[in-house]
């Protein structure tokens, strides 16, 4: 079996563990983790160090620690020539040195803690330093996803940016929309089938053609009595740029 | 069993009239339209009617037209104190006249021609001008849905400004992930389980315990990196202003 060890612990060192304790081609071989105790339960004790001079030989290191963070664990380990990777969306792979072979193994998702989610589903972004190296990278990452993207540090980059659009700002149009429920006193679940339709749209149809609502319509009277109702001023000035937004996707379709 | 008209041909309508053929208790009696053709094919042609002088009496009217043209129909209705009710968050009941009993009748939901729903999922908001004609639209409003409130006009002001916000808007930040990705030849597709997995966060998780990224760790570098490749001002400036959204959330809770 391919031995891969993870560095961190972390949550996508943790869900990364849950992934390829599942798979019969990958093996964790070991985990390094500054915090011993808090580590996934199918990693057994002896697998795990908190010292780089304790880590084995294996087929990958994957450094999955925080942004902040890779460049001066890549510069810790007491190793050359071997195959490293990390994890980020926003990082560059040259921050990894160039003392060992690099690469990047980007998981395109959201993880929170103590939520399972279902691996084969999330998109790996690869990216490899020496092309021959990207078929071991492209097998480990098959083994626990059914996505597996060839994609270049420019293209992550655009990724990890759309990717906070359609996920950070979008939770946080659902904190709003909570705000507003909750100032008047209507229950924020009365809103989660029209957030669940919204996103399952998507799935099928441009989001062009999804778009409805008042400013796709040009509903100038209904925008004004939105506009009326808000009180909050940052919710008042984004409820203005998105109308303009929408306007403006909207037009260029035409 | 009860017996319902409706009157309108759009989006809502045809969805009203779909979920009205499933069910048991109500019949649709007849559908005003001033276009026979485009009616959903469940509806006998002679019970379509372009006259409003040929409806007949019924329990309810349910006006299922857009916005601008409710309080105009309500006023062309050759009958008085009938049961009538529109379908639109956002117009005032009173809208509808003094001539008969009104309500409303607000299914919050999108609805895209040609995308079935399922109705059973879909909140009913309801509101009676008169709490005596309230019991026959809970059981209409129960008959096709699951989820039925007793929301008030301030009340359904709220939730459809809210709706804007989790629903139009949210359509708008894929729509921009999308154009991010176009730009840089990156396939869409590559953000949709992360879109269904955002919306789905939701359903069990507080939206400000759900947010990640940049702006909730208050990552200096990278939104500054992320302001640095977006060309676009107006991707740029709604980058700036959710990112400020999300940091005066996240202060709201610490």
């Amino acid at each position: 079996m391919i031995q891969v060890t993870i560095i961190g612990s972390g949550n996508v060192a943790q869900h990364l563990i849950s992934a390829f304790s599942k798979s019969t081609v990958v093996e964790i071989a070991q985990v390094y983790s500054r915090h011993k105790t808090i580590l996934h339960p199918v990693i057994p004790i002896d697998k795990i160090v908190n010292d780089f001079s304790l880590l084995r030989k294996v087929d990958l290191y994957i450094i999955a620690v925080t942004d902040d963070a890779i460049e001066q664990v890549a510069h810790q380990l007491p190793f050359e020539n071997e195959l490293i990777v990390h994890t980020s969306g926003s990082v560059a792979m040259e921050a990894l040195g160039t003392k060992n072979r690099i690469g990047v193994f980007y998981p395109l998702q959201t993880f929170t803690k103590d939520k399972a989610v279902n691996f084969k589903d999330i998109p790996m972004c690869l990216e490899s330093g020496d092309e021959k190296d990207y078929p071991i990278l492209e097998k480990i990452a098959q083994s626990i996803s059914d996505h597996v993207f060839n994609i270049n540090s420019e293209q992550r980059k655009a990724i990890h940016v759309a990717a906070v659009f359609v996920n950070n700002f979008v939770n946080n149009l659902y904190q709003i929309g909570n705000e507003i429920c909750l100032e008047n006193n209507v229950p924020f679940d009365i809103l989660k089938p029209l957030i669940t339709e919204t996103a399952s749209k998507i799935m099928t149809l441009d989001p062009v053609a999804a778009q409805t609502g008042p400013a796709k319509r040009n509903d100038q009277k209904t925008i004004d009595k939105h506009l009326d109702f808000l009180q909050n001023k940052l919710h008042k000035d984004l409820y203005k740029q998105l109308t303009q937004s929408i306007q403006q996707s909207n037009g260029k379709k035409l």
